[in-house]
């Protein structure tokens, strides 16, 4: 029997060995809760100019037949991979995007590439691979020549990839092996893989779809090693699909999550492409055989090809938002429908206690910063683009590179412990497949790895403020608009002492912001003292350095994100507010919440010299009660935002609260539900194994 | 080509794509540092007077062809299910397990439990719950005439489950929904799911496999309710495996992880059961149908009814244990072969780097902390449930309770927080599905909810403490043994200061005991006084009670585990120290790491009383410094404990260090791994859809 039709049967009655079951208000009784909120101003500040992008697309992905989660559970790898090919075919197409209107308007393919991923990660990730990395990295590092390539990729005649990591290199970009040496006498350059470790790895769409890749190879030229250069490959046979001669196509077979995606991996063997293959904006190499660059440090060089994939990385911080959204309003219906203990006659809602709060509620601003934060990296996207072109290491550029670290990390591991949070909180149902949650968790558990691991990132926003602290021991100004509140006199940041003694003093966002911008001046002069105890320790300068990480780099690149993102929020906390005032009072809550969170978190700094423990315990406090005022708010909240059931994909977190319901349909709906196993003899053999003791 | 000769042929280099790999000599050269180790001291510490048996037992899993992990992986539920069920044929029918030997030596069957969970949490459940949990529910709640039906589940002739759980309730036992109505006439109970929500639901082992469960249900005799009372009961055909008339057996559906588990639902339709399945011991029903029971109180019937199960959470403890002990094995001996960024020439392992060091050289202590726990537990378990028998309500029964409740909590969460960091510190050759990291997470995942959620056990332990110190004020005296530093006097507590200057003094292993004590004391009073100010503000006492939980009561749980368990590892420090004087040095910098990791992770406390701002940084440092040098033991002290590579079954964690071709021979072991798609058609119709803007 189809499911589906297996399904209809089963919410008919027809089939059910259940006993009827009452509808279940509870959920609504809890939407009923607190003054009503102004839906729409919440969405249109959470995705401003995308909001009316995110509902098209996701009604279409809503009505279309190729998108059903709980038919994905349990697929096979390659028929997975498959029908990704066909989802994405079927939505992106649609929207028409062009290079040129992309490059207008970067916020028009983003929009598509953040619907799919808020139904699967997988999805937005083989998009964004191809149409954004790939494409991105032709039109960063590419001439006029490369143009049809840009215009073929968009148009999916092309179907490209990101050939960076190697099988022995990831984060340490430039000691990968893969060579480029060119050839004079045929102007070709010869790809090899010298070693099994240079291996392309895990290349994205490589192992079953791609045709061309972008491939980070070092490049010599006359026995001279120039660095590393990208070159735009073909790898399979336009029309055959093979992988092309001298060219190895691999599968890296099975993953924890994201199975959707083809991850393979490349081997060259003698491999010859064409010069123009050499994405040379850059570097060329003239008829005479001469290599010119306008970079002429080989790091600086490699920076701006790096440059060139910014996209991917503000990705991350997406995957890490919608994830969070997904997971969040599945443990927060599932909080206001599940009741366990309570009063004989009537339990309460978990959702209720005080330990459910705080598990839930309390991480749930960061939800909002993360939005907030991608919102403002990608509306700064256009312009640093392009600043970048003219001159990659001026003040904005380091900036934003400084900013999209921090925020990458902090956002993916917000992200990985609220949804630990979330599955612990659904309890036993949150272990089911169909609850989504282990996907979410999956899913999103890479996004700590990829596009920058996090402790290499912190490093570079560390170091990034670090230089500017220098810079004021010199007398010179800052002009980072994020970090206007730097102040090199540690003899006033130590003394500081946060004024306030209850709640209501505490709430005051000048203040908030003033003792979160402290805990970045204060970590900032014991990194520089650290520093320079460690230089006087250690001989070279890289393992003071790497010495200063723990408690000290690491935590200050944190310390400055999470001020950085409670702006962030503050905006989108003001544009709610100007839309529906009643709207922007509950919202404005979250803001609160998200700073005296971090400070409760950062207490063990702060105890050192901003607060008192009389003040820690009413910075507790108002957390908690915080946490308790948003429970009245936090499903219409989270609702305002979130996708369609469908697309979220989890029984115990639907619309209309109907956990046991949707949980009994699901489980009748396996044709096996009721029938006894193939192996059911097993236990029969086994008894003839033994002899029973009283037998 | 069989998979396993595809592999001998990839190892004899015939199919291999990759460039031949020089063999890798770096996790010998880390062998090779710091002075000599006694890993047979270390084991027999570790394993106590298991050491021969899980040896044994280690060897029989390694030679069997039926454990093989690479090949589980993608492996389809159904087949997956059956596979476990032949695993424990084979090993546990070779170790002649009787009641009777159980009974004299729970190690017999804990040994057994164990090292199948060492290779899967999946096999170990499965046997579990049928003779641990089915079976010690028989044995403690049953009677004479049961006796038969437990030699039975020992000698594999029934399969046992035990049906707590109902789709609507999870923690709160006391309000289960399934009924047992006595029928007079007939002697008979006549079980019925009077709701869906009734259903029994996550029953371990009965969607496929169970011909008897351990039926937790409401004892309804002459209309009134008798609480909750445990019944044995088939509920399958004993011949033909079909369920009996009267009970519907389904299938709860696949989960994130551990699908080797059948887990099932329950729902019985006037199914009429005799009066001898009724478990006995505390309650009859005399022939002029009269109830009886020793305990009249529901509730203290049912802590009765839940004790016999106790086995069942000590197991949680070593779940936490073994997937911990294996991704640390993995992510070490990974960190040790890895290498990225430091020279040009020699690049560094990526375990050499203090961030790596931290992240999880800090948590390895717990895994010895843990081990050391469970080992204590299982030690006392046999003079517990002696206690328990004649008055399940005396001091020691109820300090187990509490001591059991918060190393269960503490347990879980230290292991999913290490496997976290464990995948995250492999990078991206940690999200391979043959890393089994992913694996392990998701197995250890659930850990935190079943055999009682981290967060009610929480408040159980939280809830015996207070009942302590309230005995103090009273002046009455503690009689239990892990709590005899507990102080009445807040007045002394609050004026504490611990008193180091130094790493040397700061590593005093009194000052060290006494610093997790006083925090403990701190607490205690912290939490009084919390539910004095709530007692006022709520009209209800579980009100009060409620809202004093975060920041209070859950951290006092822990506060008092961590105590616990840093004594507990420093009994096995000492045992490594009797056997050998030199490993016994090294390994009680694991038992200091422990100590000065809790105090750093609590310096928000710490800061409140005992330790200032200097001293914050002193432990700080210490603690990085103790990770740099057990840099030097950590893989010997890993693998000295650590399963054979095929129990692990992780391709980047073998004890040869051969991580890349490793790698190289398990992606090529796919037959489709240099395959065209099925659908490689698809690009080419995606291109007859659109038109280039070039074109």
């Amino acid at each position: 029997m189809a499911k589906s039709h297996r399904l209809s049967l089963i919410n008919s009655h027809l089939l059910s060995q259940f006993p009827a079951l009452p509808y279940d208000n509870s959920l609504q009784t809890f939407r009923q809760r607190g003054s009503p909120l102004n839906a729409s101003a919440i969405l249109e500040s959470y995705f401003r100019d995308m909001t009316p992008g995110v509902i098209r697309i996701r009604q279409l992905i809503n009505s279309s037949k190729l998108f059903d989660h709980q038919a994905e559970v349990g697929m096979p790898t390659d028929q997975l991979r498959e029908l990704v090919v066909r989802q994405i075919q079927e939505i992106y197409l649609a929207q028409n995007i062009t290079p040129e209107l992309d490059e207008a308007d970067p916020w028009r393919s983003t929009q598509v590439f953040y619907v799919l991923g808020e139904f699967d990660a997988s999805v937005a990730t083989r998009l964004t691979v191809s149409v954004g990395l790939y494409g991105d990295t032709l039109k960063s590092l590419g001439t006029q020549k490369h143009k049809n390539l840009i215009d073929r990729v968009y148009a999916v005649h092309d179907y490209g990839s990101l050939s960076v990591t190697e099988m022995g290199h990831g984060s340490n970009v430039s000691m990968l092996e893969t060579t480029a040496t060119f050839d004079h006498t045929t102007r070709e350059f010869i790809i090899n893989s010298p070693t099994a470790t240079s291996a392309k790895w895990w290349v994205g769409g490589v192992a079953k779809s791609s045709n061309m890749t972008a491939l980070f190879a070092r490049l010599i030229v006359e026995g001279i090693d120039r660095g590393i250069h990208v070159f735009a490959i073909p790898i399979r046979d336009y029309n055959t699909h093979e992988p092309l001669p001298g060219v190895v196509i691999g599968d890296c077979g099975k993953k924890n999550s994201l199975n959707g995606i083809d991850n393979g991996f490349l081997i060259f063997k003698n491999y010859r492409v064409p010069y123009d293959c050499l994405l040379d904006k850059h570097s060329s190499i003239s008829l005479d055989n001469k290599f010119k660059s306008h970079i002429k440090n080989n790091d600086k060089r490699l920076a701006m090809m790096l440059g060139g994939i910014l996209r991917g990385r503000i990705g991350t911080i997406s995957l890490a938002e919608y994830t969070m959204k997904n997971g969040l309003t599945i443990a927060l219906r599932y909080g206001a429908v599940r009741k366990q203990f309570g009063s004989k006659t009537q339990e309460s809602a978990i959702l209720d206690y005080q330990t459910h709060q705080y598990r839930l509620i309390s991480n749930m601003p960061k939800l909002f910063a993360i939005r907030a934060s991608a919102n403002q990296m990608l509306s700064d996207f256009k312009s640093v683009r392009q600043k970048s072109r003219v001159d990659p290491e001026c003040e904005e550029v380091q900036e934003y590179h400084a900013l999209l670290s921090t925020l990458k990390g902090l956002s993916t591991q917000f992200s990985a412990l609220t949804l630990k949070e979330c599955r612990e909180a659904c309890g036993g149902h949150g272990y089911s497949a169909h609850s989504a949650l282990g996907r979410l968790l999956n899913n999103q558990d890479i996004n700590s790895t990829w596009e920058g691991d996090n402790t290499v990132l912190a490093q570079q926003t560390g170091k990034y403020l670090l230089k500017q602290i220098q810079r004021m021991y010199k007398g010179q100004k800052v002009t980072s608009p994020t970090l206007q509140y730097l102040n090199p006199d540690f003899d006033h940041i130590k003394n500081y002492k946060a004024n306030f003694s209850n709640k209501e003093e505490l709430l005051n966002e000048k203040l908030l912001f003033e003792i979160l911008e402290y805990r970045v001046n204060y970590l900032i002069h014991k990194c520089i003292n650290k520093l320079q105890t460690n230089a006087a320790k250690y001989a070279e300068v890289i393992d003071a350095w790497n010495n200063t990480q723990v408690f000290y780099v690491q935590e200050l690149s944190k310390a400055y994100g999470e001020r950085v993102m409670a702006n962030n929020l503050r905006f989108m906390a003001d544009d709610v507010l100007a839309k529906c005032e009643n709207t922007g009072k509950a919202f404005r809550k979250l803001l609160h919440l998200f700073i005296v969170e971090r400070i409760e978190k950062s207490l063990a700094t702060y105890l050192e010299f901003a607060i008192t423990p009389n003040q820690a315990d009413i910075v507790r406090e108002t957390e908690l009660e915080l946490c308790k005022e948003l429970s009245d708010h936090c499903i219409n909240i989270i609702e305002a935002v979130a996708p369609p059931d469908k697309m979220i994909g989890s029984i115990i977190g639907t619309s209309d609260g109907q956990v046991y319901q949707n949980i009994i349909n699901t489980v009748e709906s396996y044709p096996d539900v009721y029938k006894q196993a193939s192996w059911a003899h097993l236990f029969k053999d086994i008894r003839k194994l033994t002899k029973l003791n009283s037998s």
